[in-house]
């Protein structure tokens, strides 16, 4: 299988602009390397996040050109698994950023929280940094996306082109459908997460160096609007906005929009979200918080007839 | 067991100013009979809510006066079981209310949704209305509560008294922690659901009438700001606010200081709530819209030392 | 001309659950007196509001009880002059209140601003604290409103029925529109401030005991959803919600449904209201946000035909 | 004085991706031609905006390379004068596009609002419609900013490079300061308003081509996060963010730092603002809505010693 890595430097924008570092066919598999959220600058509890860090976060591998990708098309990628390349996690508190913190937007006048660093041993399919910090291996991609028509988007925005989305369920085994925008549609992932909590609360998941393993494959001439996700048992979609009911309407407006495309009348797919419906906050940390709307497989593929 | 029936007229709001129709004792087993939110005046799909509904709605049982109880307590409500009073149950679309249209305060100039009624038939453990709309009994209290020290809130309002929070977790088998702020408690319960989605997206979840089966133990001189609910694997805190992103931190913080009782540095607290916490919608369509913030009880008392 | 005076204990909730103080007639004229909203517990500047400020907070003086006021009314209050009775003003900062700061609702785990009080001084039409901290006297009510029909709400909630909205428009010269929505509408004040920015920032405008001189009117089977505010050239409309946005519809789409009422076809006014429309913000600090859109009573006069 | 006009396509985002337009010296004053927000495509009464408008919308003249800019410089643009290119304006209805309807980021299920183009007779001072849509020439620039850092952010959208902030006060006679992010800075400008009320309801204000007269200089090595305007009066500052009570933070905070920078205490700024800041709605319909923090001058001004 073909191995891809960032061949000069990371990208810190999903955008047209720059020259795509692979390319490849729809049906191709293919394995990524990610560099962490902080270009591995974080490696110690002694470190500080604001003296280590610059503006330049959540380095992107890509962009990846998908041969015969069109705007219009919508790109399904298939996760086949994700591994660490280093036996280590890190996640951090940084100043004004974070879930229970003012941030650059939303601003009062107080002091930050103090930083602080926590790094993770991996053993196996454990992570530990202290006896109560001790969780398992939940791996998934933190961000991943497609290039937008116009804009150039931080690295650290999530919204309808996907992006540094936080989503648990951007995992092994799930399928992430992407709006294609422009040619080849330039496909970025990076900031794989060891784990993380629903949130993200401090901002910081289990950061984490990593190779994913990626299955493209193009669906053509059939757009979507936002990003969607496809389990085993679950159709997913999912909203970025602020303020955070803004994402909501729009994750559960776009799973309404999936079940009328699979052949339901409007009004039946808005009650039967109402009353079998889930609803999961990925991220209230980033620039757009990020919200899933989900539905189980076996109500959104109800037979009409005879049930 | 003792039954309690609302005696007269129900009661549209959480407060000290109604009189109590029942006391009961620290340690007790009730049940009390619910009526649903509509007052049971919508009965079949030909019923208009803007017609026969009013401005009383979601009406409660109680106040139950707690001996024993004074401001500063914590009421524990072990819900033992939740049984149907009736074998059908009803949603609705209401015009300017829900999750995907513009309300009251939420205000466009644009026409309403299409009123609709939907009338589910319940059979053992299954609830039916058409071949699609067929979902399993899964019933909670949709509102649930204690007086607050001086307002009067609306039935229709969740807030740090509990109110009318809609989350699926306030269900047989869990304990729902509520804050005591007037002498006795008083405890309304109604708004019982045979079942309800993660946010409640129309508005309106399969709504029943009732009988709730409840133990009311005091946890004297301990008050909580917020509602918690404990169930067998989890602890949970219950947010209610807008934008949605204030309800997520309040019970994100709360559960902090949960931890914190429990013994845990905040620090480590909110790390440990960032990689293993749950953040789920309960309901988006209310006057506040409420989230729930969790943590798995094997995280929660996870050994200090040793691990 | 009447005086009214709180008789015993001031009043912490806009409610109908007690009783009215006074009873005036249509047409009628009284001074009102007003405490501040510390119900003067802060006086000086080694005052801490932590230490000398309980739960109960912005006394209002009232019910007065409006004769022939029934729901469906609309009370009109002329506000004809307000007269300090004391020649101090007082702000300050308090612990997790205010515009920049986290607060009780919109959590964070940092610590809160220090504690500070301002006690300005009143000399003529002036009220000077430090040698930058001088101001004009711009006096207005900073509380005003009448009793919801159901609820008991919170004398530092704005909402439908007025409440503590902080809006500077509350001025001598200008009218306020109150929604009757129990016999005798119930009318509170309070809260007067001998000036205030927009928005309020800190949370405590220049607070100062008061006379208010009032005449009210009843505009009889007119009913109004949310305050409104006349001035020699404006009119006004008050919308109070969180977030911000929500209270900026409602205030614009009650100013385009006073349009329609004056013989406005509603697109043109929506239209009229995009160009010459104002918007500024009351508060931004109080439980809910109150905005004010208004339109120049030019505009909104200008005759249909012939222009 | 140089005219400058745009010599190929317009640009659609803030970019440091395309190339500049023309070169101009700190202290150079020049005439920069603009088109409208809709590139002229909508002329008459009879236009449907959802069929002649695309995806590519408010074009900006630009990027204008000031010499010697460089990264850590504001730019301030002196606006010296808007003159009207054309004899009338333009308003429209776009469906799910303004203040009063759900849009694409605040979604629900409603019907659009009845699309509709209202065009203005620019004669003299005064633009008509209709008898009642009847309004003076007061013209600002709705977009105006420099190239981000690192993204290309559409040029419907405002941010903390100033751009699509359709703030009235970007007018003749004041100067907008800018921060520079990028060699050159690299100036656009656009979306000419022949007029707009605050919070620009609908989503369109008066829209006109123009040529606009400003004079560029360079403050080296002060830098600013967020634009400024100053009036012969007034000091303001601009946020832009969701929900809006966010963009009143940052225009709060960020005028508190401007008083810092003048010598202030920041705890009596904070007090000065609460008591004499004004606060008023930009716009309340781009994708981030813009909010104007402001104080007057003779307070900003005051002298600390002596008063």
């Amino acid at each position: 299988m073909r191995e891809i890595r960032q061949p000069g430097a990371y990208h810190y924008v999903f955008s047209r602009y720059v020259e795509p570092i692979a390319r490849v066919a729809s049906g191709e598999t293919v394995t990524i390397y990610t560099e962490d959220a902080f270009e591995s600058r974080i490696t110690s509890a002694g470190d500080r996040p604001s003296e280590v860090l610059g503006a330049y976060l959540n380095p992107q591998t890509g962009p990846i050109y998908v041969e015969g990708a069109e705007p219009g098309d919508t790109l399904a990628v298939r996760i086949l698994g994700i591994e660490p390349t280093r036996d280590w996690a890190v996640s951090a508190f940084i100043p004004y950023f974070g879930g229970l913190t003012s941030t650059r937007l939303t601003r009062t006048l107080q002091e930050p929280l103090p930083e602080r660093v926590w790094v993770y041993r991996l053993e196996g399919e454990m992570l530990t940094c202290t006896p109560r910090l001790r969780f398992p291996w939940r791996p998934f991609m933190g961000t991943i996306g497609t290039a937008p028509e116009l804009e150039a988007i931080s690295a650290l925005t999530p919204f309808d082109h996907g992006g540094n989305m936080d989503v648990p369920d951007v995992r092994p085994g799930n399928t992430v459908y992407l709006p294609v925008r422009v040619p080849g549609a330039l496909f970025f992932t990076g900031d794989c997460h060891a784990g993380q909590g629903e949130g993200e609360l401090c901002g910081v998941a289990l950061e984490i160096t990593a190779k994913v393993t990626v299955r493209f494959d193009l669906i053509k001439a059939k757009p979507i609007a936002w990003p969607r996700i496809e389990s085993a048992d679950e159709l997913m979609a999912v909203g970025s906005a602020r303020p955070m009911e803004d994402a909501a309407r729009i994750a559960y407006a776009e799973l309404a929009g999936w079940l009328v495309e699979l052949g339901w009348d409007r009004w039946e797919a808005y009650e039967a979200l109402t009353q079998i419906g889930g609803l999961y906050v990925g991220n209230m940390v980033d620039t757009y918080y990020s919200l899933v709307a989900k539905i189980q497989k076996r109500y959104a593929f109800a037979e009409q007839a005879g049930g």
